[in-house]
């Protein structure tokens, strides 16, 4: 498989590390050890000792310094050794550390070279900043399916329409859709104008009959997705305060399973604990009944073979998907060609 | 693996398919679709969507169509898109379509072209039609192992003295044995006289100390048998109402697995229900508890090698195997040569 | 995987086959078939018939004979079939048979030729022989590692301080270490003056605070070693008295799995039944939930790549396992010299 290194991908929520809670995660095939260090920031380390290869998280922590629970060595921040017990320190004795940086309530680790870290590169998710807590729902929803194939799902929402017809489907066949690109990102966006609302919309709009709903899906490399949705009444102008916005965030961990944050955030209805607790609700079972197990027959179906070599027919709908991943395709080829 | 195509495989029972249920099954690696459609007839697609791959089975059937659960393309019986949501019909828009015969209390899939499907080469088990249901015991037993073994198994009938020692054992080894080829079909046959007949015998004749028992195999490609055979009394001659006749079919699933389909039939006591309930508990149990756990173990043991990869010592009671097997062969090899 | 074939690898402990008990075990990947014959030695022959691969443990034992459960060819101790009920015997008609010695309460089993199986190979473990059951503690331990690593376990005792700190940790690091060859051996050793000795060992010394403590490993071919160890008052002489010995022998049983086989005795507190019992369980512990984890993440970690294609960073303390590693190569190395 080949990945997009220099890039950031995120590694976790924030408050998945704390002072007494390391994380192993396995991404880009990679297994990851990340630990809050004596100053409370994230260190990020190869989860494997480069002695006996024994995983350093089945050993102690102790602020920047994580000991091998198998002979004792013991590697600081930087991933070099800071202890050997049985003799001189060498310069060979060095794992892999991991640039990483704690924004937007989560952790995100460049997978390229540390010295390459490009800090312009992360993603703003500011969205998730600004809105107070009550109206946040922060998952992770780990999939056995490829992180494109994940992406695509959500690139393409026409799936909504067959695989949601019960809580959000319904308006995007047929809708007024366009996509487009701007620098690293492409951008899907459909109108539906006097629609019957899903109802999952039914929140947003007043008890009338019609709707317009304005959807868009910013898509950014290796596979994160803004999802910015908005329901008006026939005719009112879409203002900041009508709309709702999700992050969707695919990181793969193999080839075939991905590490799938979502982040839902709204403007409405904000300090509503009751209706947040109901739209988690709504919103896992559709993930875990709907979405999950097609993506997974879909994987398993395809088994190991490229997207392309199964040579797939592709629908008006596919425009977008496909315009992200040949996006990431122009990515990896340059990554290629920089290659010393 | 090389398999014949070019050749009806059972599919399942009649009864498994109904208007309301399909049925998936994988057939030479293939995961097909069955279901009922507008009329009553068995359809049988490819079940994976041409668009992304997605198993059609996890979508809606309507008559004789079904919707993709993921995009929604629609397919009809023939295989071709009758709907696409999304914008026009194209003839990329197509799954396999298989040619399916419905016959016997079974349904027949021919895995060669659709358009080849010779059914001329049907196999005749009308022996099933004409017996009545309360002497008629038929099942579907998966194994795990290649099909081929497990046809090895009804081919050589010797292994019966040593893994059925308390049922049907005791009278192939030592019996007069032979082989014979008649056009697409191998046959062999034993003749035990004036013997002590076993267990499972007793119910075919007098109470008497001995009989003469017939014994009969006849296979046909790619790995179908029927098994007839009969107790006399010493002397007596046999006539049809001797006979039980069973049906022994083996289907791969995978190189590795097996649709084992099984029809019991018998000319005697065939209005016994109780009879017949004690027989098919007697049939699965052999099956379950001898037959089965002895080919999964062969089948682990050679792991995937082939049959002649291991030069295996052979016996005289391997003859009628080797036949059916080496027939197998010559039609593979027709069917290799006759390709474009 | 590339094995030492002309040694003895331990196949069991002697109680482990019985007259009513076969044991199958595989060996360097290989399904063996022990049982005992008529006279109440062991019989080793591979578990695989020649004709149809089934197992022959799935038939039935008869003194020095086993008969296939599925067609019922029978083969004595020598591995020639000395029964086929469907013709002649032919010489091809034969199981590998390999040589068993019963020696010091376990089972040896040759994997070269039998012909060549050298009696003068078999380890001397007289000690155990030498120990009261009492004071005697043999454990089998499957573990999901390869057996060099293992033995690496053992010959770097360093990890006691790291693994073990609450049992027998803590003496080993800044040791007093030598490590030397003699013959097919190599030999570690550690003496630790005037230490705080570990809890496990404050049995073996007067209530003092300090004491000296030695150790010792023997390695021999090709995964064997016998650890002694004894603690004595602050310059005070050994005795033969004073020490523990125990076998730790690994022995493949796939590349990635072993069998581990262990037997402590001690030369103290000999009658001691509850300290036995204490001590069993204090081992079992310490291996279940200390070496047992970390070997086998060390092995997920590693994958099927060999140790020194990961290029590892090597500590003085590694001296030891890696010098049993390069004789182990050299007799590798001349088996395949010698291979016609």
């Amino acid at each position: 498989m080949n990945w997009l290194r220099n890039c950031w991908y995120q590694a976790g929520w924030a408050d998945e590390v704390s002072a007494d809670t390391p994380l192993v995660r396995r991404i880009l095939n990679e297994p990851i050890l990340f630990f809050r260090g004596a100053h409370g920031d994230v260190i990020a380390l190869v989860d494997r000792c480069p002695h006996r290869f024994a995983p350093l998280s089945a050993g102690r922590i102790d602020g920047d310094t994580v000991t091998c629970g198998y002979h004792g060595l013991a590697f600081g921040r930087a991933g070099s050794c800071v202890a050997n017990p049985h003799g001189p320190v060498t310069s060979k004795m060095q794992v892999k550390a991991y640039e990483v940086v704690e924004r937007h309530g989560a952790l995100w680790v460049w997978m390229g070279d540390a010295a390459d870290a490009d800090h312009g590169l992360l993603p703003d998710l500011s969205f998730i900043d600004a809105t107070p807590e009550s109206a946040r729902i922060q998952m992770y929803m780990p999939t056995a399916a490829n992180y494109q194939l994940i992406a695509d799902n959500i690139m393409d929402l026409s799936h909504a329409d067959y695989l949601h017809p019960t809580s959000i489907g319904g308006i995007i066949t047929g809708a007024d859709a366009t996509t487009r690109e701007e620098g690293r990102h492409v951008i899907a966006e459909w109108h539906s104008s006097n629609c019957v609302p899903p109802p999952a919309y039914a929140p947003m709009v007043a008890p009338s009959e019609r709707a317009d709903i304005w959807t868009q899906v910013v898509w950014q490399p290796p596979g994160l997705m803004i999802l910015s949705t908005a329901a008006m009444q026939v005719g009112e102008a879409r203002t900041p305060g009508h709309e709702s916005v999700t992050l969707h965030n695919m990181v793969p961990e193999t080839e075939t399973t991905t590490h799938y944050f979502m982040c839902s955030t709204r403007r409405f209805l904000v300090d509503n604990e009751g209706f947040n607790a109901m739209l988690r609700a709504s919103l896992a079972h559709a993930f875990l009944n709907e979405d999950k197990p097609m993506l997974e027959k879909q994987q398993r179906s395809m088994g190991t073979s490229d997207l392309w070599a199964l040579d797939p027919v592709l629908l008006k709908v596919d425009a977008g998907a496909v315009r992200a991943r040949r996006k990431l395709d122009a990515l990896l080829d340059a990554e290629r060609l920089a290659r010393p």
